[in-house]
């Protein structure tokens, strides 16, 4: 499997930027099917949606492996090593909580989902889109600085309101809903997706922690 | 904001310890907050007192930034670069863990806390004390190694009172409280308080360690 | 406590492996008072069986500070040094969860445990098994690849399982379970042991990683 000695010293950058692109596509399929799956009407919608869900976090995971292999293949990257390692898997994160969240609302089947993870829902797809913004500007990190230092800022908009979503909801729960059991479903499930944003910030966190060393 | 060649090979040692003497001193205010907190007579008093405690949070996110652009700006280092991301990281930690405590409080509203809480409020205080001397005695290591490691045993105890605390809160709380949303409810917020307390253990766990590289 | 200069210098990978083999006799031991905790029929049972199992957790958390001190008194180490922290950290992490799902089964005292709960107990048996082969092959890298590989794959395959198991638990759980402080306890029970199997898994990734660094 491994390359010969002459190709392991030719920079092979190239072949991370792909890979995290395919990544952040997945990030934004994962994001949209979990805005289906809240909104499902029927169980069989849930299981079907989080189906394709859990096909996403295999191709997540596959990527990483992908990521992970060249990272011990290849002598020259275009970051340290332990960025790309933290940043694929940050970005693996983010699907995986997705896919836990769409996973706890087929198995705990609540009666119904709150307006809050509808919203969660669509916070998560706008922190896809900055994610991808801001990986499809990586290969050209000097010129495109401020870009993504937007996307990135952007992302911490995004949790700040996915935290206050999610605060409201809680407050709203422990008013309202007086069936313990129910608590614990729709606390657990909004709890995974408020997570979710969470890494995507941490995505931002650490891309910027890349423009700080590298420009 | 990068400073000059010159400058960046001057050792900067004395640009952390004051940082991290900062850090400490957001996690003693912290943990004299939640001491408050846990004692307030209303829910007004709860959320004012939050409020107090988020800007300690807002306050330690900086600190950690400031230290993290240092790094990255600084050639000469007290430490090895990880330990002191790894040792800031932590102390952040326990001032995030004692802001959820905090929030889950005021979000929860709880009809009542147990004694429990306040004891584990006061075993904060009691860390962030054993933090902030073993932190002030960082710059002069090898003189003050034993007080360090003295702190650092402290810290283990604690942590090992907390545990016991938690331990039997849970004990009582499910042989006594039969509301089953009060149990989510303050099972939920001292578990948070004892996480805290595991952080403060870890921040010892880290300075122990610094101590056997470097003396 | 340091050693010679000499000492220093000389290969000391012969320490690392027996104290990895120490720590898989740990695992495989929590690993078989699980299996006797679940089907303990009263509670003093559990509280000896508990008793025993925190001893290993301390045993663990001993062989874990040997092989962290070892580290940084040796020149020479087998691999990374840096795979050897996550090796060891990970297989602490594992005794870890055995100890607190056993924890949880004390302080929870659920009314009963279900059949899954047996059924993920002899699922960490058979990774612990798997654990301590591979950690066994681990001085004869190159011969015992395969066998290594084999070890890792089939951990992954428990892992699944596990999941598995897991899931038509809280599905049966939600469906079945109308107590809902019951609901909370055996959630967090089981909860647990499935993150024991997560953890035991990931062990088997970073064996995987160190496979393909070192041949």
């Amino acid at each position: 499997m491994k390359n010969g000695l002459f190709d392991r010293f030719k920079p092979k950058e190239s072949k991370f930027f792909p890979l995290l692109r395919e990544m952040a596509d997945v990030i934004t399929e994962a994001a949209s099917l979990i805005g289906d799956c809240v909104q499902a009407s029927s169980h069989e919608e849930v299981v079907s949606i989080y189906k394709k869900i859990k096909e996403q976090e295999h191709k997540g995971d596959k990527i990483q492996n992908t990521i992970f292999t060249e990272l011990n293949d290849t002598f020259i990257t275009p970051f340290d090593r332990e960025d790309i390692v933290s940043l694929a898997g940050t970005m693996d994160s983010v699907i995986d909580m997705i896919n836990s969240s769409a996973k706890r609302i087929m198995l705990y089947s609540p009666k119904s989902l709150p307006e809050s993870a509808r919203v969660l829902a669509l916070l998560l797809q706008d922190a896809a889109s900055d994610i991808k913004s801001a990986i499809n500007d990586l290969p050209n990190l000097k010129g495109k600085a401020d870009s993504i230092r937007g996307a990135c800022g952007h992302l911490n908009e995004i949790e700040s309101k996915a935290d206050d979503v999610y605060e409201h909801f809680l407050i709203d729960l422990f008013e309202n809903e007086k069936d313990a059991i129910e608590v614990i479903k729709l606390k657990d499930i909004l709890h995974e997706m408020e997570r979710a944003s969470d890494s995507a910030e941490t995505v931002g966190k650490i891309l910027k922690t890349i423009i700080i060393k590298y420009t």
